[in-house]
């Protein structure tokens, strides 16, 4: 018998325990999970940039992945703690994640508005301890943020 | 001294050899490679959803990830034998990857026009051979070819 996690609160602490997982590792502390249509906790993940010189592995494809295969994600929710990047955006429309729950979105916007026109339902928590977790970590860490969400620091004016 | 791959052709063909490869092992028959602005390889890659039972690693994302962590994509070409979905389409927009080269794209038809209007410098080559393969692969293998597109067959009409 797996748990049911039913609110959008208790799937948010899956994703910020990954957050301080990840945290605790000396990375990036951004946590994320994927849940089914009935509040099954199908993978859990968090971003992996830092400690496994992983550029590809954000907090929700990490969280995607562990999932494994899926035939379909119409009734799934992904729960992540700050707005998802482009990337991770764009992972929520071509399958189809059926309901997208950002934790914060003050820290960084990314593009739940888009996926939102595009079909998913979209919930923005607005999570206090986690706008001031990643404030924190944003101005404790400018380079390693930079590089995480592509912003070429390197670029000529 | 590392080889430099001067022309796109020549790009391709690294992408068609990660293709070919991922075909062997099983696999969707879909490959990729990021260059730098001399034309030097930093990675490429291969479709792993059949073979690793890893639905994050597509070509794109599989050749990002071996590209290791990079402090700026401006002047790298992506290049994937087929046209990439919003999932990797956001991957090179959130990167600000500087151009993109397409195998084809009759075969699928993902998110290119999209990063080309958000800056990135886009390049369809149509190749006739990567026609014909991507196009026997998914008349042969619908299933799991909907599964990594995220085509929901399992829903109701």
């Amino acid at each position: 018998m797996s748990e049911i996690y039913a609110t959008d609160q208790e799937k948010l602490a899956v994703a910020i325990a990954e957050a301080r997982r990840g945290a605790d590792e000396g990375g990036i502390p951004i946590g994320a999970a994927l849940f089914d249509g009935e509040g099954r906790l199908l993978g859990s993940g968090h971003n992996r940039r830092v400690q496994d010189d992983d550029a590809s592995m954000h907090a929700e494809t990490d969280a995607f992945r562990n999932a494994g295969r899926q035939r379909s994600y119409r009734n799934a929710t992904m729960v992540t703690t700050l707005s998802p990047c482009w990337y991770c955006s764009g992972l929520v429309r071509q399958f189809g994640i059926g309901r997208l729950v950002v934790g914060e979105d003050r820290s960084f916007f990314g593009g739940q508005d888009w996926v939102a026109e595009h079909g998913t339902e979209l919930v923005v928590l607005e999570d206090e301890g986690l706008i001031e977790m990643m404030g924190a970590f944003i101005r404790d860490n400018p380079e390693v943020w930079n590089e995480d969400i592509g912003e070429d620091d390197t670029a000529p004016d």
